[in-house]
Order: C-alpha cells, then sequence, then structure tokens
C-alpha cells in the first residue's frame, strides 16, 4: 500500500518536473524568437505538455492527461511568465534551453516506459514510447520555433541517451528491482549519457557515410 | 428542449462554417504553390478537418468528427473544386486567405472551447483547448504548404486573438448568460481582435527582446 | 472461415509489407543525412509506423496497432540495421527511396481504406482515411529528414496514385467484389499509377496557375 503510494508521488512529480523543464525550453525558444508574452504561453504549454499528450493518444488513454489534471497547464503557464521576465538575465538562453531538454528528455523517456509497462505492454513497446514521447515534445517545439532541430543533429547522442534512459528502467524493473528505484536510476543513467554527450561532443560514428545528392540530379 | 436544439444549431454551423473557411484557406495555399486539383483536395481537406481532429482526439471523442459525419469531407472537397476554377479570379490570395483563416480562428477557438466544456473540463482547460484546435489547422497548413507561420509572425496577435475569444465564451457562460450567446459573443471578439490585428498591424511587445544567436557559435 | 482466415492473412501480410517498405525509406533518410544507428532506428520506426497510428487514432482503434502487436517494432529496427550496413551498396539511395515509397504508398492506401469501411465508415470516409493515412509516413519522413517532401512536389501525382487505389478497392468492394482480390487489385492500380508517374514523370496541369507573391509586399 505505502509502496503503491510512493510509486505514484514519485511518478507525480516526475511528470510535473518534466512538464516544468520542457515548458521552460519552449518558452526559451520564444524569447530567441522575440515573441510577445502569449507566444510564450503557448510555446510553453505546447512544448511542455506535447510528448505526454502523444504518449497518451497512443495509450488510448484519453482524454489525455492535462484535461483530466489542469494544473498542468497552470505548470506551463506559470513557467512561461518567469521565462518572459527573467531571460534577459541569462547568459545564454540557448545553452539554458540544452541542458533543461537533457533532464526532461530523461524524465520524460523514463516515465514514458513506465506508463508503456503499466498499460501491460511489453519491454520492446515501453522502451519505444519512452523514446518517441521524449522526442516529439522537443520535436514539436523545434519545428514551431524554427530551431535546428536537437534531435537531428547528426553526429549527437539525443534520442540514444533517451533509449538508454528507458532501457535501463525497463531492464531494471524486468530484474525485479523496486519500480520507484529503477524509475529514478534509469532518470540517473539517461541524464548522464546526454550531460556527457553535450560537455564532450561525444557522438558515434555512422557506417560508410556519404551525403544525399540532390533529387533533382537524377534520372527515373 | 428547445434550447438545446437551438445549441446544437449553433455549434453544427460553427463547425460547418469554420471547417469550410479553413478549407478554403488551405485551397488558397494550394493555388499559390501551383498545385493540381488533387493537391488542392489534400490541402483544403487537411487544413479544414486538422483542427477539430486534434481537439477530437484530445478530448478522447473518438473516431473523429468527420468519420462520423462525412459530409464535412464533402464541404472540404467542394470548397476545394470551388477554390481551384475561382482562385485566379481573387486581386490577392494572400489577402483572401489571411482574412478568411481570421474568421476560420474565431469560430474553431470558441468552438473548442465549447466541447471542452461540455466534455466537462474545467475553464482554462477549455480555453487551452480552443487556443490549440485554432491554431493547429493553420499550422498542419503552413508547415505543409511552406508558407510563413501566420501563428508564429513574431510581432502579430493571432494565438492572443483566439484566446481572447475562448475567454469571453468561457466567461460568459460562468456567468451564466445563454450558451448561444456566449458562443456568438466570444466569435465576434475574437474575430474583432484579429481583424483589428490585421489592419492596424496592432502588435504586443516582446520583454527585453534579444535575438537568439546561432548555435554553432557556442560553447558547452 | 477460411475466406475470413485469407483476408486476415491478406491484411496482416499488407500491414507487414507497408511497415517494412516505410522503414527502409525512413532509414535511407537517415543514411542520406549520415545519422548514426540510433538516428536510422529511430527515422526508420517514425516511418514506418506513423501513417498506421494517425489511422488507428483517427478511428479510436486503441491502443495504436504496434502496441498491441510488437513485432511491427521488429520490423522496423531490423530494416534499420539491415539499412545500416548495406545502404552504401546502393548506386542511388534516393532512386530505391522513391520506389520503396511508392509501393509502401499503394500499400498503405488500401489497408487504410479497408481499415475504414471495416470499422463502418462509408466509401468516402475510406478513401480519405486511405489516402491521409499513405499521405502521413512520408510526410513525418520528410520534415524530420528535412528532405523536399514526395506529396508536394507540385508537379507530381503522389497523392493522386493513393486515391486511385483507394477508390479502385472501395468501388470493386461496392461492387461485390471479394474483399482480397478488391485488396489486390487497388493495391496494383496504385502502384502502378504512381510508378507510372515516376517513370514518365506525369503530372496533372494547374489551373490558371500563378505562383503566390510574398506577403511582405502585401498591403491589408
Amino acid at each position: 500500500m505505502i509502496k503503491t503510494d510512493a510509486l505514484f508521488l514519485t511518478l507525480t512529480a516526475v511528470e510535473f518536473a518534466a512538464v516544468a523543464l520542457f515548458a521552460v525550453t519552449g518558452a526559451l525558444v520564444a524569447s530567441r524568437k522575440e515573441m510577445d508574452i502569449f507566444g510564450f504561453g503557448l510555446m510553453a504549454t505546447v512544448t511542455g505538455i506535447g510528448g505526454g499528450t502523444i504518449r497518451d493518444l497512443m495509450l488510448g488513454s484519453l482524454p489525455v492527461f492535462w484535461v483530466k489534471h489542469p494544473s498542468y497547464l497552470v505548470i506551463c503557464l506559470s513557467m512561461a511568465a518567469l521565462t518572459f521576465f527573467t531571460a534577459h538575465l541569462l547568459a545564454s538562453r540557448y545553452r539554458t534551453l540544452i541542458w533543461l531538454d537533457a533532464a526532461g528528455l530523461a524524465l520524460v523517456a523514463v516515465l514514458g516506459a513506465e506508463k508503456g509497462l503499466a498499460s501491460g505492454a511489453g519491454p520492446l513497446v515501453a522502451v519505444v514510447m519512452g523514446v518517441i514521447t521524449a522526442a516529439c515534445g522537443g520535436i514539436i517545439r523545434d519545428l514551431l520555433g524554427g530551431e535546428p532541430p536537437l534531435l537531428l543533429s547528426r553526429h549527437d547522442i539525443y534520442a540514444t541517451a533517451a533509449m538508454a534512459g528507458a532501457i535501463v528502467f525497463v531492464g531494471l524493473t524486468g530484474l525485479g528491482v523496486p519500480r520507484v528505484a529503477a524509475v529514478c536510476a534509469g532518470i540517473v543513467f539517461g541524464f548522464a549519457i546526454r550531460g556527457l554527450a553535450i560537455r564532450y561532443r561525444w557522438a558515434l560514428s555512422p557506417y560508410k557515410p556519404r551525403p544525399g545528392r540532390n533529387p533533382a540530379d537524377l534520372e527515373f
């Protein structure tokens, strides 16, 4: 009984933190693009709730989480207002964005995998759910804001870090580790991988790479 | 009894008008990009039903509205055909697009908020639902068509107008104003704000703005 | 009894083939962009399952198909690995992509229309479902990969071929042709149209075309 409560509290805290972190990254993009305060609100909200919305849709957990719990919207709008009035104090908004995004990525990946397992899906589906929901919030933010998508910086470890966190969580759960501990371990591991990749510009090599040609030059 | 019927008729008329208006804006983008008639049909359909589809998904009202009522598709395809054969008569397709989009925006915003309230959500969720569904149709159209997204013209009032309309509707409903009157007031207010913003180039100021730097120039 | 089984087997085979083909096209875009192996996995998965996911969402068939049947994910990841190690052997990845995309397009269009009919929707909804799901996988791939969207090459037959296949399937079904035969005929017809369009650069004419002007040059 008390264990379930601890798990529920942990997951709720993780969801709130993830929504808040991604909301700030959305607002930072709004700041980089010099939008007005409503633009901040919209970018923060869409980025904050984007990944979780797509997760709930795919799992069929409807209506989506923020329709059931409007406090997530309050978080997004508060973060938008906070960022609107303080972004000029930051030495580099983009650097802040990158690091908050890294933390959000790790949280969302593990949370997505947990919700996948909790809905009865197997480990593979859970990991994919974690990676896709972790990627989606950032993709929507970057597409809307016209930023270079973090996901697709080709020589960079991004989705890989989300996957690493989700795999550690799913693996530990499979080994019988208590759910709360597995959640924490997955988050720490995912964030560590992404953080080290940012700090030391880690990258995996492509195999026999060759850039794509322009379609207009090809015969069919 | 008769009141519920009036509300149902009003909402149906609003949905039809919103779908038709957004369908024409989609077809106008197809015309600007010189697509063939099937391109018109696709752009009109995706733009016309896009916002409402996302609204129904998030509220869990499935299958989505146009699967239940195919007449919405007939409207989209008719608008595509109409636009295909008449777009060359317009002095400026983009100006027409902007104004039809403004009207569609006001309709969709209030409709989204109404469906939110009707599904039992609170006022905050209803307003956010209105803004997101109002923004989505246009975003999809602009992303697909490669147009500069109306939503993100940074010194322009767009999402703000959708929010204003949704807030007026939700506020009046909360004050006990009959639902039909609140719907109409919200639509008129939202359209007025957007229209004045277009006509007089209204804009809200960003706070201590500073353009974003290029990520490639930053250290991590 | 045996007939239902033949239909079920056919549809399952079609879904697997469609997922595999689109997964390879996603991986080929990853290769053109010189991503690492995890980038291949993500692009293959998102492209492979994208169209079917959107179809299931709109029809309310939740959770989506790959959550119920993880083997589709295994297919996507296998295709990603296969492409990662063999893409350098191809003379032209883009030409391969175009042709695999054509085959996937025909399969997904008929499958979407079939699922539409099976869920009780009418012929118009079924055809639109086929076209939208056929277009979505490719659109997501091209948006994420920064490729010129196949769908929107303006003088090219793409969505039209998907529609042709879906219409042939729905029409034959309406005429009482056995479902399996109608599925096959629709696929062959859709692929033939797209293939001929690629080979002979078929295009439909726009009507009184005029390129769009730059919004910045307009008065409001």
